[in-house]
């Protein structure tokens, strides 16, 4: 299988993993009673872990998109010539992707930190469990960021396609000089 | 500057970062008084985010040091040779390179994260802050944090140079084949 090929298809799925996560956590709502006659409703909002999360997903979707229509439009003539201008194209996305999934996985890594807290608590720190009381809540936040995990994985795997075809242009005996 | 010696230095001075890193975290105690007659002393165990940093630090310079003592061993083989075994060292150490690199900046993020909320605790949440009655023990964590995205940011440099040095062996016309 081409290697483009492949790449436009592992964006696509994450792009799409990417939305699924946004829209999870986006439209997670859920109304519960914490102390006897005061009542709360849980969204997306209360923890600023998951704003960032959302913003995250959306942005990276976004860039994706971008990337396919780039590479869709300029493929053929990125293939013939390394040496012009589409060497910098390449450069480019190289730093782009690599920049991409370290924010993705440490968006995911700090909503996973939160949402523990707010599962166990940190008794310590007197900071109450919260997802006693938001149970539904919770396992759709879950279920958000597995799918997030696995977003990333596909972007980790994107971001090593993209270091492979841009160093394999380059000389194995100088350094930093095209073949 | 030969491309070997340059991630050597980087790797060094990325194992002492992290070290200076965990030290700070883990000799970082203050005792306090939260509630009038109830003083507490904080630890890095109070919270689970900080105990995984020290032990993601101590190992990546572990791993680092392996690494190091690795390269200067065999650097004058491999340079040689990349047909041989040394091949299948030099993908082990790119996927090992690129795996702490997304392990050290997870571990860095949570804390983050965590600490913000213990800055500026969560009022939706009823998590209190902490940071105004733990002055000096939260300064240093902050201090801890800059010094390990320090370590974090040679480390993806270190990646990137193994991602080239792997990646330059290939052929830029054909699907992974060696030159």
């Amino acid at each position: 299988m081409d290697i483009t090929r492949m790449e436009a298809l592992l964006r696509a799925c994450a792009t799409l993993l990417l939305l699924t996560t946004a829209c999870l956590v986006r439209f997670d709502t859920q109304t519960s009673l914490i102390f006897p006659e005061y009542s709360r409703t849980a969204t997306f909002r209360d923890m600023n872990a998951l704003y960032v999360l959302v913003f995250m997903d959306v942005a990276v979707a976004g860039y994706n998109l971008v990337q396919l229509v780039i590479r869709g439009l300029l493929s053929s003539h990125m293939k013939q010539d390394m040496n012009g201008s589409y060497k910098h194209l390449a450069w480019i996305s190289f730093l782009f992707d690599q920049a991409v999934v370290y924010m993705l996985f440490a968006a995911n890594s700090a909503c996973l930190t939160a949402s523990l807290l707010a599962v166990r608590g940190e008794h310590d720190l007197f900071w109450m469990k919260l997802c006693n009381k938001f149970n539904r809540f919770c396992n759709q936040i879950g279920g958000a960021l597995l799918c997030g995990y696995a977003a990333f994985f596909l972007m980790a795997l994107v971001s090593s396609l993209s270091a492979y075809s841009l160093f394999r242009h380059y000389s194995p005996k100088k350094y930093l000089v095209l073949k």
